[in-house]
């Protein structure tokens, strides 16, 4: 632990507010990093107190395996909502993006934009849920950065997460893998996560209250993988623009037509309701605790079982089938019997959702 | 390379503008990645067009190297100044943090956060600015991220780079491994790039125009490291506050003091002028293609040639000695022959500087 600098008084993390000099690289800067980040975070890379974490290559690799990246920007408003917060998201959704190849997440990067006068206590209180969301999934926050724009430059905090981790040889899920014949399946109930930030950024109160799915799916994603070893050609979180917008990447990714069976999908009824009074489609809506997998036919019944036996995807189920169609066009049999094509989202349903 | 959807128009990047769309994971989004930042960035792992980037472990680990990862947050304003902008200074500042480990760097990250009605113009010159850093550094972006809020939200643009890198076996540089008798050493001239872009946020001019300093280090490291592969104890670029600020982290780190000679620290004639004008120490002004060494007494001379050899370190200067202090204070001998602690930037002097 590097011996603190005499700070004149501690930080007062109830009343207190970011000023300009938390972003400047001095004294204030680094009593931010000492008294709140490094204190909820703290792990053996951050205490490294470097500009950089360096850690031990996994030992995936020496057999082959590879290593994966990736980067999610969050500017989720309002920063707290039924069932989550930016802290807690910010960590899910990078984990999920790491998942997503098949891979187990190993070490997260933070990087912190706060607009001058945001509240210390909402700091604490969003970097208390990424510290908690952080060491539930396993995955420690190894190094960040923190920058400070003036009042009316930003928006409360905007947390950019970063993730590495390894992929085992043999595993190739990839959004160009699926293949005509295959099953398309989903974890569990869609639109809870953009349903419950849109209730509580428009004060819109349900006789049920409707709480985001936030969750990070990689334990879901590696029990998946010890049941289907070969036969999973893709996963994917569908996070903003929904299960539709996911959908129709893969297609095109994969140069794949898609036939949706709507009765199979799951929603939850007041979720359902809730989307008809705000004129949202449940299937455009942001979720970030759920994934859309999709496998060989023959392993479809398996698959399924691995998923519902894990509480992240007790709610699983087979919801189409992967088509030839060089239109890459993503269809759907309605409950009334009819067929409609599912588009990409077109302009724009729930900004800052994520 | 993916099928694109059925875009209705090109985007119009001489005169459009960034909207809500582009961030809302839909169409619009899909377009931008593909027409702006796909078209300049183009490399194998962003067009596989999933959530993630997968890559093969780098050869160094197979002998026993180790990975590092750094991100930082880039808010720079304005966004465009003498001698770079946004765009090479977010490529810039996450490859130097890597290659401070002693790294090779790898890969990169970027996470956009983008302002409703931003030119895409404008954007388009930071990302072109940003795929050719990227180039010239040789260390391609291989995944991304894109919001976007809404106007009064944000600032422009931020860029959040996170940098992947490999540190070969038997390299250990840590800012806790600087010994006393050890010498500091500065690659250059200092507090160019503060002065920059503190003259184009106020509109000054000067006799000679001060351009930043900015850009990437990693050769240098690498030089370094083939003439001196043992005795280099730490390395660090002093960006935000400075090469005080970036002393005194080290000396805290380290446990150590420091010992600095005044007439040996290389500033720029035109850059003291400034600083003198302004009322700006250029001991604390950031600089982003610079870095600071400390190693063994007895390899001070074979770093300093090495440095001197290349051309990012053409101007590499001996600027003092690391000190028994149990206070941890960096002093320094001025050019009137007095001594003075060099404290810690305390408050702030330069908001949004990088």
């Amino acid at each position: 632990m590097p011996v603190r600098p005499d700070y004149i008084r501690p930080l007062d993390l109830k009343h207190g507010r970011i000023d300009m000099s938390h972003g400047a690289g001095g004294r204030a800067a680094a009593q931010l990093i000492d008294e709140l980040f490094l204190k909820a975070f703290d792990n053996p890379w951050l205490r490294q107190g470097n500009d950089q974490a360096a850690f031990d290559a996994p030992p995936e690799l020496a057999q082959g395996g590879r290593l994966v990246m990736a980067t999610d920007g969050h500017v989720v408003s309002p920063l707290f909502f039924p069932g989550g917060d930016l802290g807690c998201l910010c960590v899910h959704g990078t984990v999920n993006d790491v998942a997503m190849a098949g891979a187990r997440p190993l070490y997260l990067a933070a990087s912190f934009i706060i607009e001058e006068g945001f509240p210390l206590s909402e700091l604490k209180a969003l970097v208390e849920s990424m510290a908690a969301a952080s060491r539930e999934a396993g995955v420690p926050i190894v190094t960040g950065d923190t920058k400070v724009v003036e009042q009316g430059k930003g928006d409360g905090v905007f947390i950019t997460t970063t993730g590495v981790g390894v992929v085992p040889a043999g595993v190739r899920i990839d959004g160009a893998a699926a293949k005509p014949g295959d099953a398309i399946l989903v974890s569990g109930t869609l639109g809870e996560h953009g349903v419950a930030v849109l209730s509580k950024r428009e004060s819109l109160t349900f006789e049920t209250e409707i709480v985001s799915d936030t969750a990070a799916l990689h334990t879901l994603v590696a029990a998946m993988l010890q049941a289907v070893p070969q036969g999973l050609h893709v996963l994917r979180d569908p996070t903003r623009g929904g299960l539709a917008t996911t959908l129709n990447e893969i297609a095109r990714q994969s140069g794949v037509g898609m036939d949706l069976d709507e009765a199979a999908i799951p929603v939850l009824p007041q979720v359902e309701a809730a989307c008809e009074l705000l004129g949202l489609d449940p299937l455009y809506v942001a979720n970030e605790g759920k994934l859309v997998a999709i496998c060989a036919p023959e392993q479809a019944d398996a698959l399924l079982a691995a998923m519902r036996a894990h509480p992240l995807g007790a709610g699983a189920a087979r919801i189409g089938t992967v088509t030839e169609d060089p239109h890459h066009f993503v269809q759907m049999r309605t409950r009334f019997g009819g067929r409609r094509v599912v588009d990409w989202l077109t302009g724009e349903q729930l900004p800052r959702i994520c």
